[in-house]
């Protein structure tokens, strides 16, 4: 029989720590002290509160809760001292079934990691899917891990912790997260189709209307038209998958929802991705339970947002606001390929984008689910963030030039060294966007061109890219920058330029729509968290023509993207549909 | 008739400054002030006192100076407002024959210059060899000064000035540079020969072997033999052209000298050629007085050190000591010639290279003129220098592993920026080796690899070059760079690796054969200065069998090397030619 949140609400102390005991294996403190924080609202809430608990305990306590934890596969598992739940865990892993190899090669990592660390190697091992990871998956993070600073690792080792909990407190409360695997499986399902060259390594690469690229919108196409429910699934003039789930009131404006299907090169499986899978679970809720909305519902799997064939970022989203620039038709691709001909190729009809164009009068907004793509959710052990804003930003491509001279003999009081005035630019970045909050600034590209080893840099070229979650904190970052630019530019007799590359405005979310999220977010039981977009979205371009607001799902792994190692956990996926459901059904009651 | 030292040493200050009329023209003050510093034992001297009085003026006085000066063909050539010396020299230039368009080119260059400097482009347009300078290249010299920050152009204008005035003060004394003129001219023949792709554009690139190559050494032989009357002129197994001047005592230990004659790609004339040409002036010289010395001198033009077609960097200096590596002679060059087919080629015979050791016993010392290849000179308004050690050197390659994550969804604070730890280590090496005497770091190399502009840099590579007069200097320079280093890394949660990839131990010159450099220079009526040289030479190599000493020759255009600007003044070869001939005196003198 499962435990139900009621027994637990009304549980004294001792009987709470029965209930949920083996959650934290080894510290029983940690469900002990989340008693005080009963009632809970939700199995999310629990969860919160547990988190929260190691949270608020002091350095020693966590230490300790880590150093708890047995070794991988280690003694303890060969001694037959594990508990139950361990053993099961690791079984599942096929870590009860290693090699006399493998264990030699766990024996030498736990030993390294120990020595690293000065704690045990503690990982979830039955994974984001909760079904177990692979051997060759855990050897490969056990390797990655050993590598990250001390601090950082034992972050991770109490978020593997608190993984290890979730997934025990799913069972024991007989919760399994239907809906997030479901997400995870179709993006997995969907993660096979890669392009050439990638395909082969495994890795995932979806560009615009490439072979890979219509397979993926085909694979959208039938399950929305055949597993969700949708009544109109089409294919649009630029490839965008749009499926229509249709309303009580057919005339009523819509509620346009979606991301892209595309990905960048070696990527992950859930950027953009998630974004029309979580809509479409949550129209198949709909649709198993017959229900309508008073309004339509449209997703839209945009074709292209990254840029990635071509250089025509937010080509799909770019159609729906009439943007669609017709000089992107003639570029071509690497293999001297142009987009017209793709198109061609793909059965796209060229005529018809313009007709593509949605009237802003026939929809409520847009709305967007993506993955965070950066630390804060994961840091924060929160599954969800309401996003406050997609930040705008400049970039820029910047050259010193200084005096190349022989490093023997020009002494340190005669030089002028691009690269020193160069690492004086990163570093002032990096102090100024430091000091204004939601504020980015990065030096991402960095060179000495033709540098010798002997030679004072005579010139260097980096690039500048500054984000800010309004234009103005964008532009006084940027005008700071480059006041200090020209000033390090002075005192060490260099040339500095700086041509602006890209701007691009802020797009604040809707006060209304990101509070209708915040309040979905609110009833799972999960704290509001609100965050910018420091990376651009399909929801900056329908800014432009109607309010948009997006939710964020955490990242495993850091918040790590554009990386096959992004990933989220059924669990965070399922609190997704969920959200994105108490979203639907918030405006249907509005609607009344 | 020409002025004398005599008459200028007797003369009272009125008497003086009626002397040197026009030798600062616009500014008798200059002329006046040096009154006081009579007597000067020679030429040299006086030019020096001159240039002392505009050390010791007040800015204000010095930028009066400047702006007394009136434009390059400017409105007062125009308006016919020159003073006779300005004429004559604005005329050997071929600048009052100017076309319109010319006129309008300069017109505009002296407007741009006037605007961004405040003051008149002012140039020595005779050049360092007195002759005159061609119209185009007083046109590249325009525009490459412009973009001179101004503290350097405002020093630059100076150093015209100075040199504007000595070649009238060698006119008025009668004192032609005619030994320095004949290193001028020799360095200007033996660069015709140039490597196939760079003959054609005018550059200079003689590297080891090739046609240009055994042109170069041909023609140094027949000079040495024909023109400058060494008894025994010879190529080498190697390709060093070795020539010896008999002494009166054929067995007494020999005096060694010379440099190289092979050159970098697009290089000087003088790096290298210098050391060679100046013991040939300073032989021809006693062969046309018909004296011999007590002692013979060898000088040897080496036919390698600047590792260039292969690696392998001293080549013919290692040949003299022994060291002369079998493994070279299977290196490739770009083209796949072994260094042994172009040797076999080239007619030389690899057996013979181990006798072309020398027995340190036969030989005093090795003595090496080289021009500075560095700012301090010409920054000192000196036009030699004594060098105290050829400094030692670390070479490292260092590479930075972070973490790269999206530059727009990666908050400041969770960064582990590879670039920005690099810009750290960059500008504590800096600081470092500012903060000891003589010693200098450099990160030459610098590369974000793969670096895209929304990307928080997860690696950067670079290179690490640090020098100093003594290895302990050197070393501790780099055991502190090496802990700051781990620091940053630590703090910023980085990997950071520097591998050593070059040792070279510190060649302290011989205190004896320093001694006799300053006298000689003394005796020049030219102030001693010494310096370190943080270039490797020859003599470095020479070092490890036998004493050596260095003179540095003043290097123009801020010292540049390695830089087809490369350059030195007739009037300074002069001085070097003298110094070398004073040293042999000297020596000769202490044999009795």
């Amino acid at each position: 029989m499962p435990v139900t949140l009621d027994e637990l609400n009304r549980a004294d102390p001792a009987g709470f720590a029965v209930l949920l005991a083996g959650t934290y294996e080894h510290s029983p403190w940690v469900v002990e002290r989340a008693h005080a924080a009963r009632p809970f609202r939700t199995l999310a809430a629990l969860k919160h509160a547990l988190v929260d608990v190691v949270r608020n305990a002091t350095d020693a306590e966590r230490l300790a809760l880590i150093r708890a934890h047995p070794q991988l596969a280690g003694r303890a598992m060969q001694a037959g001292d594990l508990t139950r739940e361990s053993t099961d865990e690791q079984g599942r892993a096929g870590l009860t079934r290693c090699t006399p190899e493998d264990l030699a090669r766990i024996g030498e990592l736990n030993a390294a990691y120990e020595t690293r660390f000065g704690f045990p190697f503690i990982l979830a091992v039955r994974g984001p899917r909760g079904a177990g990871l692979a051997k060759a998956e855990i050897f490969a993070t056990f390797e990655r891990r050993l590598r990250h600073p001390p601090d950082y690792e034992r972050a991770e080792a109490l978020r593997n912790i608190h993984r290890i909990a979730e997934i025990r407190l799913d069972e024991k409360l007989g919760s399994e997260p239907a809906l997030g695997n479901r997400i995870l499986d179709w993006a997995s399902a969907l993660a096979r189709h890669s392009d050439p060259g990638y395909a082969e390594r495994g890795q995932l690469t979806v560009t615009y209307l490439t072979d890979a690229h219509r397979a993926a919108a085909a694979q959208l196409r039938t399950w929305m038209r055949d597993d969700c429910g949708f009544d109109d699934v089409d294919i649009d003039a630029v490839g965008n998958v749009v499926a229509v789930y249709h309303g009580r009131d057919r005339a009523a404006p819509r509620l346009l929802t979606g991301s892209h299907y595309d990905t960048v090169r070696n990527g992950g499986r859930y950027d953009g991705r998630l974004g029309i899978l979580v809509p479409m679970a949550a129209v198949r809720e709909l649709a198993r339970e017959d229900r309508r909305l008073p309004f339509d519902v449209e997703v839209v799997g945009f074709a292209e947002e990254e840029g990635q064939r071509y250089r025509a970022t937010f080509l799909g989203s770019s159609a729906l606001t009439g943007q669609f620039d017709p000089r992107w038709l003639d570029q071509a691709d690497a293999d001297g390929v142009t987009m017209r001909d793709a198109m061609a190729a793909s059965g796209l009809r060229v005529d018809d984008i313009p007709a593509l164009r949605r009237d802003p009068a026939r929809y409520r907004a847009f709305v967007e689910v993506h993955i965070e793509q950066g630390p804060v959710l994961t840091e924060a052990d929160l599954p969800l963030g309401i996003v406050t804003s997609i930040n705008g930003s400049l970039r820029y491509a910047g050259r010193i030039v200084g005096m190349a001279s022989h490093a023997g003999t020009t002494p340190m009081g005669k030089r002028r060294d691009a690269a020193a005035a160069a690492a004086e630019v990163i570093l002032h970045v990096e102090r100024r966007a430091s000091s204004a909050p939601g504020v980015v600034g990065t030096v991402g590209m960095l060179d000495v061109p033709n540098g010798s080893i002997n030679v004072v840099p005579g010139r260097c070229e980096f690039s500048l890219d500054i984000r800010a979650p309004d234009d103005a904190a964008r532009d006084a970052c940027a005008t700071d920058v480059i006041e200090e630019l020209q000033q390090i530019a002075t005192r060490r007799g260099v040339e500095m330029t700086l041509d602006l590359s890209m701007r691009a405005s802020a797009a604040p979310c809707d006060p209304a729509w990101r509070a209708r999220w915040e309040r979905a977010v609110d009833a799972l039981g999960v704290p509001v968290h609100r965050l910018p977009s420091g990376a651009g979205h399909d929801a900056m371009k329908l800014a432009e023509v109607m309010p948009q607001a997006m939710l964020f799902v955490r990242g495993q792994n850091g918040g790590i993207s554009h990386n096959p190692l992004e990933s989220i956990t059924n669990d965070d996926a399922d609190l997704a549909v969920r959200a994105f459901a108490r979203l639907l059904d918030d405006v249907a009651a509005e609607h009344g």
